[in-house]
């Protein structure tokens, strides 16, 4: 099983060790194609190669991956996309985004698409129930 | 020409203004699909109706779109999908951003794509011009 893991760079990485985390359960269920996304070393100025390179390489990753999971809590541009490229090449998808502070709401896109598996977890113990639940 | 601007809504509002001007620059050049991106009465909660419904009208305008027209200065995952979405569907799309603050970088998803047209703005008269370029 071949797991691409996204989440936000550039948008921001308040969430990096969550992603990190989350990507080490992923790791139960297969081989997660981009384990660079929960790097502390990562920062928000994105990676030290040419743009170009990055999304070269990273549309071939979840073109060859079999599911896409998606943390979506931080807003990311780079997310949306790669979510609708998954949609296009028919990947299965589950997007997790923890409840949200200050009554905020996740993107009206994610929520309001039902081939979207889209679950909002309280804490960690949650999400990796629920990427259980997906494998399952 | 039918014209559909993207723009954040519930990953902030920060640009709402900008989105306004830029939405009535676009009126020039033919019918703005999504003027209620500008609307300063739309605040990040988003619209009073189901998300579902909202996703699903939005997909049909975007499909019957001509042209993607997309302010990316702030992160959305929404608008990172449409983009997505548009290539998918053949539209021409323009992405402008303005010179982002404190040195940050915008998506490398969107830099490194270089199907995209992405334009870096300091003020709105360039932005403006970016615009007047695309439509030529």
């Amino acid at each position: 099983m071949k797991i691409y893991f996204a989440g936000s760079i550039r948008g921001g990485r308040n969430d990096a060790e969550t992603y990190s985390k989350i990507i080490n359960h992923l790791k139960k269920y297969g081989q997660v194609l981009t384990e660079h996304v929960g790097s502390k070393e990562l920062t928000d100025s994105g990676e030290p190669i040419p743009d170009e390179d990055v999304y070269t390489r990273d549309m071939a990753l979840l073109k060859g991956a079999d599911v896409l999971v998606a943390e979506v809590s931080t807003p990311s541009l780079g997310v949306g996309y790669e979510i609708a490229k998954a949609e296009e090449w028919g990947k299965s998808i589950l997007c997790l985004y923890k409840k949200l502070e200050n009554g905020k709401k996740l993107s009206t896109i994610m929520e309001g698409n039902k081939d979207l598996i889209v679950k909002e977890y309280v804490n960690l113990d949650e999400a990796f129930q629920y990427i259980d639940d997906f494998f399952s």
